[in-house]
């Protein structure tokens, strides 16, 4: 590199905040984008710069992050008043980090490409804890080019970077299959235990025992222990769930998704059971209410 | 030990396989029984002792082992027409290494116990090619005297003994519920890869990120191999879930299990459809067929 290389995260959550500090780690100089004025001034005390403006952060910036919620927030922050793309130098590189429609990520990259910039369509998986050590999981597909100027930002907040394809919707793709796992993967795991806590098992044992046999997965070991536990802090919410399964099985169309589908209503009955902003191991104390028997961390 | 212990090992399909050659591994004497002459022939070729008679094999023995398919013939075994209990000494340990209903092995621990006999309710995990080497998992409950008596046995046979209890039934409930999960997570492997391949997506690439990501399960991992390679042969068949979902939902009574009941309902279609015989993970060619596309493997 000829010059020092400048990168914008726009969103400070859990994964954005990990991605901002990863860059910083390596000496990208990094500006956040986040409506909370705390979150700023932490920001700002790790050696990064602050901005509530998307627009003022990404003129000049060569590498742009968005890390927001979904794919309509996306398209705010690229396209809507004040947005990014406007605002940026051309060839900058664009990396959405988002888990939205594939159909939607193509059209986004599509938008973003016509207007002289370049794409990388770049979904995350590997929760907070590793995205602050700069250790997440990128489902990425794009051009070379955008992986060439992007290379050591990605490099500084994933330890694998998944290079999917030349076109953009390979990423999101991907992602989608991972949601389509993960959710059921949680509902199952309630229903595990939850049979288990009705059936008089000691819960505890169980999850060792089951971690070690063939019914084990990721999310079971994972979600697992807050059941066990009764800690429905929100790592990632129920709601969250609702919005990507309900991606799937509109994605799926007329293809048959009965797992995905079921686990939705499951996650949908928890919402609306005032649990969506919960953790989404929360699914389990709906069970649990539904079966008439509670779990640890139910009054 | 004062005296050479005598194991019989009754039904030598490949999980009683495995427990046969790996008593004699370590010098237990073992008798095995089954009605195939072949494998007779050959375990006698191993060094074990062959009967067609469950009562002969069971005469004198210190320890039994019963690998048959399902709770009935298990009953049949222990207590019909020339059967194991009526034929062995007193204090003989029975251990029902068998997937069955949990109510079923309480009561037929208890039957074998008023008997004068031990019971250990033991139903495996690990697969043919673990217990083929003696690494299978044992879930285990029963009196201590039985574990006292059995235990050089269930070390020859198995790295992972897990002792649930004292009551029958533990070993069965933690059974259930860990095929509960393995059920639901193969169904979701073939949903997932189906809807991968529906949407366009490299299923050798698939199967590879995903078992790096959240969405990751054992079942993913083992049985999506078989689908991205097309291999239906059996390691475990489609009916087996079919008896194992329904004995989680059979079980669950009024208690929620909808995905148990989704992923029965897979694999019920999957043998109505003539695959009962073929490997579990052919569910993925039941949903591939309903969503109109093919996967590899299907003709």
């Amino acid at each position: 590199m000829t010059k020092q290389m400048t990168a914008a995260v726009i969103g400070l959550g859990s994964m954005g905040w990990g991605a901002a500090v990863s860059l910083l780690r390596v000496g990208i100089a990094t500006r956040g984008v986040d409506i909370r004025a705390d979150v700023l001034e932490k920001f700002t005390a790790e050696g990064g710069t602050s901005f509530t403006s998307v627009s003022d952060a990404c003129a000049g910036a060569d590498v742009v992050f968005i890390f927001v919620v979904n794919g309509a927030q996306a398209e705010d922050v690229l396209f809507g008043a004040g947005g990014a793309v406007a605002a940026a130098q051309d060839g900058t590189v664009f990396v959405t980090c988002v888990t939205m429609e594939p159909s939607r990520a193509v059209d986004l990259a599509a938008r973003v490409e016509a207007a002289g910039m370049l794409a990388i369509d770049g979904p995350v998986s590997g929760g907070s804890v590793k995205a602050l050590t700069g250790e997440m999981t990128i489902m990425a597909s794009g051009r070379a080019e955008a992986f060439d100027k992007a290379g050591p930002c990605l490099d500084a907040i994933a330890t694998k970077v998944y290079r999917l394809g030349d076109e953009a919707g390979k990423g999101s793709q991907v992602k989608m299959i991972n949601q389509l796992l993960a959710g059921v993967h949680i509902a199952a795991a309630a229903e595990a235990l939850t049979l288990g806590a009705k059936i008089g098992l000691d819960l505890g044992v169980l999850h060792e025992v089951i971690q070690e046999c063939a019914g084990n997965s990721w999310m079971f070991g994972n979600r697992g222990a807050h059941i066990v536990e009764g800690d429905y802090t929100p790592h990632s919410a129920v709601d969250i769930f609702v919005k990507d399964l309900g991606i799937v099985t509109g994605e799926a169309g007329n293809h048959p998704v009965p797992l995905s589908q079921t686990a939705l209503g499951l996650f949908k009955e928890a919402s609306a059971a005032g649990m969506g902003r919960e953790d989404d191991a929360a699914v389990a104390k709906l069970l649990a209410a539904k079966g008439g028997i509670k779990l640890p961390g139910m009054s």
